[in-house]
């Protein structure tokens, strides 16, 4: 049977939420991955040191290590969760004491997705810069959501412009496209040298034609919404071919089902507990399975400056059937076979 | 108060269905139109003269006029259920027996919407030739599905090439490009004189940012999908300024709502009870409500060659609260207010 091995996989851009949802899909991660950067998008927002230390102690108890939610300072031997703070225009003095215990600051151009509305408006570089700068010098990454608010087909290439000023702009800050859907932003890679990208499972299996070509599918609605056949085709190079300034990040989004299948559907697909069979199956089908390594973790731990603690996941050619739910949640491919399961976790 | 008059308001497009549904939408055309085109996509579709006769019995039925549904001969004062046969390759000679029960034949390439899957799969000229030419001696018009199976936002432009070769094909042929979404169909109009098209009217109110651009809308789902706001521009500008060969066609098609609401979502806006209030309301935003009754009946009039019963139709700017159900079906502006009403039927 054909098997294949993946060191610290890691997940650089995944929605844990809070409350009953967080127990619910904190363990579907933790399992599996070494670490993940945690959105900050909850209401309120994650934008003071106490809201972040709250948050990692509730991800904690979620993953029922009661002894670690009381003391933050003791080693997590399976899974760590990176923690961001929501972007706002931050003093220096704040960026200082908090950088210890953040792995990166997540900007949300405000309303362009769930729970974003106290994002920023206009991107003014005077208004911006204090900030940028103390974060280019304190080495905490900028993880973008680069969409406008115009046509949804046009709204991540539209936000290009946004990118390069940025990155020219603040050439000692790393600025992370985060989920990156199209041709435009992959060419964006090679030209400047702190740009750097996250892609999600989905984006990479689907187009438009998968969520509203037949049926209109809920389940893989999502934000950015997925482009054209020769977007992917952009993305699977880069990904395929294991480029060193692109890192995984499954924007893993759970909603409950109610939320999804009604009258006015929810952004997000639910990919946590599957992303690392498909990946495989994917990687596997191109006969590139070993640029995976790089792809889900390599990389990442260079352009983030990690060490995850060593973890084993082996992955093996036999079927996995997807459940239907994981509590009031969809996975995408619910109910479906997968070809890849996971095998051992060490 | 602000009031406008119709007369002989004409539904060029509009699926009437089968059995309960019919019996549910069918007197909401049938209370403010003179008249409407009837889609035969049923299953199994409308392809024989008695198939023909029986749908229009069943319909007739719905709207409670039973001695009529018995004697298809009698005028029918208020309502005229145009019938349409679904394409296939006919015999002439089926098609002079059947030609004056018939206003027109609909094709659809096979498996492209709803019902569709006995359609044409090849547009073999040779093959199609004959029933074509027939078409053309007889003046049966040839009523379009124009959409290739390609990537969703360009299936409508891709066919255009099929349209051009209809068009100077069979030069006798009137071919209406039905339900048109995008400025490439738009351009079509004034390039050959023997294609027409009708337009929906949410297709002059949306584009896929409405669909999918905020929360997705499964009640705003439709196929072909709503495109990009230049397409809607184009569309405006031909409806709004009353272009001779551009007629309105709801393509209202509605679903029960469990359809709708759902993993996996049908395609179809129910517009059949709001379409001549929202009409209003749009052409009288543009200072064009002059030019309505052009869209609404005249050019349908002329391009069919048709003369409905008298039918005056009274519209006031006095709101309008749309139900949350016809039925069992969820219509376009569910529960809101629109600006117009029907004061008055005759």
């Amino acid at each position: 049977m054909k098997s294949h091995t993946l060191l610290m996989p890691l997940d650089m851009h995944l929605h844990l939420r809070d409350g009953v949802m967080l127990e619910t899909v904190a363990p579907l991660t933790s399992y599996s991955f070494s670490g993940a950067v945690v959105m900050p998008n909850l209401v309120p927002p994650i934008t003071t040191k106490e809201a972040v230390m709250d948050y990692k102690k509730r991800i904690y108890a979620a993953l029922g290590r009661v002894e670690e939610a009381d003391d933050l300072l003791m080693a997590d031997d399976f899974f760590e969760p990176y923690m961001t703070l929501f972007y706002q225009n931050y003093d220096r003095s704040f960026l200082e004491e908090v950088v210890d215990e953040i792995a990166a600051i997540k900007l949300y151009p405000a309303g362009i997705t769930t729970n974003s509305e106290g994002g920023v408006s206009t991107f003014d570089l005077e208004t911006m810069r204090a900030t940028l700068e103390a974060m280019g010098d304190l080495k905490i990454p900028l993880c973008v959501h680069g969409e406008t608010d115009g046509f949804v087909m046009d709204r991540e290439a539209e936000f290009m412009s946004i990118y390069e000023m940025l990155a020219s702009n603040f050439p000692k800050l790393k600025i992370i496209m985060e989920h990156i859907t199209t041709q435009a932003a992959v060419e964006m890679l090679d030209k400047y040298p702190n740009l750097y990208a996250t892609v999600t499972l989905h984006h990479l299996l689907m187009t438009l034609d998968d969520v509203a070509g037949g049926m209109l599918q809920p389940h893989l609605f999502c934000k950015p919404i997925a482009k054209r056949p020769e977007d992917r085709e952009a993305l699977l190079h880069v990904v395929l071919n294991a480029h060193p300034k692109v890192m995984f990040g499954s924007d893993s989004a759970p909603h409950p089902q109610h939320a999804k299948e009604s009258c006015g559907c929810a952004a997000g697909v639910f990919t946590a507990p599957i992303a690392l069979q498909v990946l495989c199956e994917l990687f596997d089908a191109y006969g590139k399975l070993d640029n995976l390594q790089q792809f889900i973790s390599d990389n990442a731990q260079s352009i983030y400056g990690i060490c995850p603690e060593f973890k084993e996941v082996v992955l093996v050619e036999s079927p996995f059937e997807v459940p239907e739910h994981y509590g009031n949640v969809v996975p995408m491919y619910a109910g479906e076979t997968l070809a890849w399961s996971i095998s051992d976790v060490e």
